[in-house]
């Protein structure tokens, strides 16, 4: 036995050689003097050092011009907006700051989330431009000697002005290093790599992803841990298709101490890497369809928004505050709408932001049941916000703006092209009317529409999230959700389901020979601070029923009536969305009403989604509790923003949307908060081999009796003479 | 009392002496010599043929030479495939035909369809491009003594080979001459006058409206009755925002003849016509928002879609025939996509239509209870189909096809520009991954999203339909529809909320001084002859249900498990949509399998909708039973095609999909049909006031299994190469 484990320590002295030869950096470096390789504890073992060099096909971002352009941009950048994110300069004092304060510098010590402490909502509101701007603070979430510590770091003092005590539940988000030295820890202990070898999988070729572990019972209490599963990417860029089925490794992710290996499919093939491979350079087979003509937005006179001090988005009647956050993504403050009437910049939300994940799969065997992911408060959804692709993830047109975040270590690094901000025009219609021949009038009135795209794309390992939030010139705003990527597979000992027992529960459906797409959930919830005119806001379901007429009354037997129902309390807002007893759900301003009388308000409106259907006992579901209704309104609580809580690893869902909502606070006339949760129900099928065509869905704040009338109404056609003129750019 | 019936007699004389003044066509003139004036019923009296001048703002269509060139086109029409729709020509010689019928030669008639009598299917499925035309046949629907016959004219022998009678109960699909002509029939009744007077109205600002009276009992049994509601249309082109609220006329639409006035409302004021205006010519306020920059979508080498023989569409994956139709608007046919692997063309759906719409509104009194429209089959959703507005209602690159139909009196007359054909690029994803630090691999691969649209919009007098067609490569297909246009309201006392007492029932909401927007639904059902990869299939719910786990089994007390139901029967099939009990619906193929063993298949994925909650026995929903389940399956049979009936006008429900599903024929693997309701409750707001920003939903229709694996996978990417060069057309 003690044979086989000179193989694998050959594959590590390999893999070592070729980190050395080819070894690249995965961020963009702030400036030239910070050294992210170590930091990234990208060291000598991991195979993505070199895996990296083997499917790298762009060049490297540093190498762009521009980009190193708007990188040292970065390094002058100075905060203009109380809401602006934390700068290099500043997360660089902070550190220092941090640094120096006792109980740091005599420990050792992460950070798991570094960023501007938002000062407080009132002081916010009351700010103008031009006022000197409101002190910067630091929220600083640190692992010390695995106690979490949230400290709050004021940058014109220098002090750590605040020092409180983690949840005793939950830990922090990971870190990107957390989530790398997991992938390689492993390859440290001798009987995983005997396991693997023992699968016939090259080192060199293996694959591992950080598989946070859930919370299921004391076996996941007063330690950080993860559960780590391996693929063989011999063949194929597409790992995610091979997986060493069965294989569970469980990992303390401080000690990186391996802390159990769980081996149950050594009667599991892996997969053929065959037909696997995605990228464009890998295909060799024939497209099978007429290629389509260049297809282009273009804006002649380009974009018609700007973008103020880096973060203020000024488009059409809307002007709101954007900015890049490790946890959520995008954060969307300060959206304010200009009145059709008087010209009046109106308020409709203080806050939106993704609040929390949840992606629970459905398959309750060993190396599978603790697959429920929380993707923004377990691995940072905006973390896992890649650099967008120019011209493919956002057209032409588009702007793009960099994340400035802060690694385990407190340094700053800059995430280029995290978000891009766009106009989109898809031929559709803003609104219309024709006479028809019955009335004979000569009218057709068209307006086109157009909308601003803000975009990120979050991909979370295998499943790339696309979260849009579209502003329509009418006022609405549109939230979708695309899913795409690669799906997260199983591996199975069946080729064809023809040699499946009938009683036999694949979890999923058999999409290739060897591989089962499993069923899985996905549930996004946002958090919309809605401020309609105003911080003091109610929330009224107006609800749709079946209204029987009286004998005689009408030949009509019934009709449908909308009664309106304030909720006072939270209680009274935890809305389960029904086909048959529909409810319009309004967040007004009862103190405010237009001309004839109605209170001016803001409508969510859900489109397709879908209810998380586990028990509620569940462990997953418990810390998902946030799914149990499609939508909650709470009172306004600055330390209530992430639906699943602050401290989402391992955490027992002691801390969730739903523990503060049964607090069941008064809401009428207050301060609130809108919570809406996106479903989707996805059973696998083989069109989502080997990659996932994307697919959407979306909700929408709509402004109800917002504006004494349609805002838009005024809005020019197109006409022909302002239209481009547009030659192919090969003959250009 | 007789001296106030000479006023209205002068107006009538003025409108005649306007009319000869400056009458004009509505619709485009197919040849010189056809006199469209006389045949459409615009005479002396109707006060259309005078507001159409007022109002007229472009160039009538038949002076644009290059529509002249497409009618001279249209005159030399052939048809080219089984199911191309009657030429001019065609329409000509059934005409012909039909004339010299016994039945006919001899009495007053007026052609409320004379369409294609599309060949069997089998014929159809057999033929191939080259093969001899199939037998040209029409089916020809006339009233006749006030009795519907349904003939069937053959094109080769001349000869009107089958004759039945209509239905007992409803009748055919109003003409637009009977519209027309019901707008001006109360002119000719003195107390008509007299009451529009007392109102204060000049009958020269009239504008009425012909409102199908629904069924509601013995009352609307054996005569054709139609009710007539009216505006004011001075000053403003939105005379829909002013009705002479509580006046109904009840008019014979063969005798002409006002059977009731009913004038309830005499205490109600017409609303201002201020603010109401619409037209961009009419707007004389600030825009309040900084206008946009031109916009536009660009393909400098020309669209990639082909149009072969005026209707088949050939686009990347997909073909499909398509044409124009009075009743359904447009019919998609012969509906295949090629398979990614093979290359092979595969058949999906033989046949799509909007099958029918139902429009109930929710306000029992008197001048509005009837007010349950039935779109498709009472009015002609394709007859309402009114020329598309390019660059507006389209984009630039579109593809413009005009529709040929018959007038009352048989004759053909072309509707330009009636359906649209465009590429579609929003900016949007068709799909991508990239790797995540985590992983380390260089790799972002993404695909724009570009799909092919086709468009039609109705305006059924206020309200506007935008039906889309939207065709993606990687299989699907999404049906939207788009509401915009102008809603239809109700007068009313109040200028404001606070004046309404607590208990009263406005029905809807006060928009403006004087004016509810009364709350409705709408209801569009799509008829979609699914035939995956053949003619036999099978209709499969996947239910996702909540599997509790045995204690101990794992550390998850619950997953969902799907489980599949393959419906036998059509009662099986009637669907009720559950958030809290979902399933996937699958018309699937099952004598042809993957090459892993799934059956071959589309999917049904709902979007947001609404379902109807009207008393199922109360007379509208009788008739609208076909909205009783958002999805239901019936055995093919080419009779069943209008979910309401063939004969609707007045119908009882005695012929509605509810009624033939109730046969419960066997479905499993036979020729099946799937019929989908698209849903919307519409309770209105005042950015409704005084027309609608668009409101879309979707469905659609998704391969799952049908492919053996990811069909867009070689699709390649958006290279900077690729896009054009544009510049401002005034810089041109």
């Amino acid at each position: 036995m003690e044979s086989t484990g000179f193989l694998p320590f050959l594959f590590l002295l390999l893999s070592v050689l070729l980190f050395l030869l080819f070894t690249r950096l995965w961020v963009d470096l702030p400036y030239p003097s910070f050294d992210k390789a170590e930091l990234l504890g990208c060291s000598s073992y991991s195979p993505w050092c070199t895996s990296k060099n083997r499917f790298q096909s762009k060049p490297h971002l540093i190498r762009n011009p521009e980009n190193t352009k708007l990188q040292r941009n970065h390094n002058a950048q100075v905060p203009h907006h109380p809401l602006d994110p934390l700068t290099i300069q500043e997360i660089n004092k902070v550190l220092t700051i941090f640094l120096s304060y006792p109980l740091i510098s005599s420990s050792s010590f992460t950070i798991h989330s570094l960023v501007l402490q938002e000062p407080e909502k009132p002081l916010v509101l009351s700010w103008k431009k031009g006022d000197p701007l409101l002190p910067r603070r630091a929220s600083v979430v640190a692992l010390v000697n695995g106690k979490s510590h949230v400290l709050t770091v004021d940058l014109d003092s220098s002090q750590v002005i605040r020092h409180d005590l983690g949840s005793p539940f939950g830990y922090p988000m990971m870190t990107i290093e957390d989530m790398n030295s997991a992938t390689w820890a492993p390859l440290a202990d001798a009987n995983f790599n005997r396991t693997i070898l023992n699968r016939g999988i090259n080192l060199a070729d293996l694959a591992c992803l950080p598989i946070s572990t859930g919370w299921y019972g004391k076996k996941e209490e007063n330690r950080r841990l993860i559960k780590v599963q391996c693929y063989s990417m011999e063949g194929t860029a597409n790992f995610y298709m091979r997986p060493i089925e069965g294989l569970t490794v469980l990992l303390d992710m401080d000690t990186r101490e391996v802390v159990e290996i769980s081996d149950k499919g050594q009667h599991i093939p892996i997969p053929q890497a065959a037909n696997t491979d995605y990228r464009y350079a890998a295909q060799n087979k024939p497209l099978r369809m007429k290629p389509l003509n260049p297809i282009s937005i273009e804006q002649p006179k380009g974009p018609s928004f700007s973008i103020e001090n880096e973060h203020m988005v000024k488009w059409a009647n809307w002007e709101f505050h954007l900015k890049p956050d490790p946890r959520a993504g995008v954060i969307i403050s300060r959206a304010m709408v200009r009145d059709s009437e008087t010209g009046e910049l109106r308020s409709v939300m203080y806050k939106g932001l993704t609040s929390e994940l949840f992606v629970p799969y459905m398959d309750p065997t060993d190396a599978w049941y603790f697959k429920t992911y929380m993707d923004a408060g377990e691995y940072g959804f905006g973390l896992q916000a890649m650099p967008l692709d120019p011209l493919n993830d956002c057209p032409r047109n588009a702007y793009y703006m960099d994340g400035v975040f802060a690694a385990a270590d407190g340094k700053p690094y800059v995430r280029s092209n995290m978000i891009c901000v766009f106009e989109s025009y898809a031929g559709d219609i803003g609104w219309r009317h024709s006479e028809s021949p019955i009335t004979g009038m000569e009218i057709r009135e068209v307006r086109p529409k157009v909308t601003l795209v803000v975009r990120m794309a979050a991909s979370v390992a295998n499943y790339d999230y696309i979260v849009d939030w579209e502003f329509q010139t009418d006022g609405l705003i549109r939230i979708k959700v695309g899913l795409s990527g690669i799906l997260m597979v199983k591996g199975t000992p069946y080729g064809n389901m023809n040699k499946v027992p009938q009683e036999e529960d694949l979890y999923g459906t058999l999409l290739s020979e060897n591989v089962i797409g499993v069923i899985h959930d996905h549930y996004i919830t946002f958090y919309l601070d809605m401020d309609i005119d105003g911080s003091d806001n109610s929330f009224v379901k107006v609800n749709l029923a079946r209204q029987d007429t009286l004998p005689g009354e009408s030949p009509r037997k019934s009709y449908l009536k909308a009664t309106r129902h304030v909720a006072k309390t939270e209680k009274d807002a935890q809305i389960k969305l029904k086909l048959y007893d529909p409810s319009e759900f309004h967040v007004i301003n009862s103190n405010k009403k237009t001309r004839v009388g109605n209170p001016v308000g803001y409508k969510v409106v859900p489109g397709g989604t879908a209810a998380s259907l586990l028990d509620h006992q569940d462990p997953p579901q418990l810390r998902g509790a946030f799914t149990n209704n499609q939508i909650w309104v709470t009172r306004y609580n600055r330390s209530e923003q992430w639906a699943g809580g602050v401290f989402v690893y391992q955490s027992q869902g002691e801390d969730t949307l739903a523990v503060w909502s049964e607090r069941n606070r008064p809401i009428e006339n207050k301060d609130i908060v809108l919570w809406y949760t996106l479903g989707f129900h996805h059973i696998p099928c083989q069109e989502d081999f080997p990659i996932m065509p994307t697919v959407s869905s979306s909700f929408d704040l709509k402004p109800v009796n917002f504006f004494e009338s349609n805002p838009v109404l005024r809005m020019p056609p197109n006409y022909e003479k302002d239209l481009p003129v547009c030659r192919p750019a090969a003959a250009a």
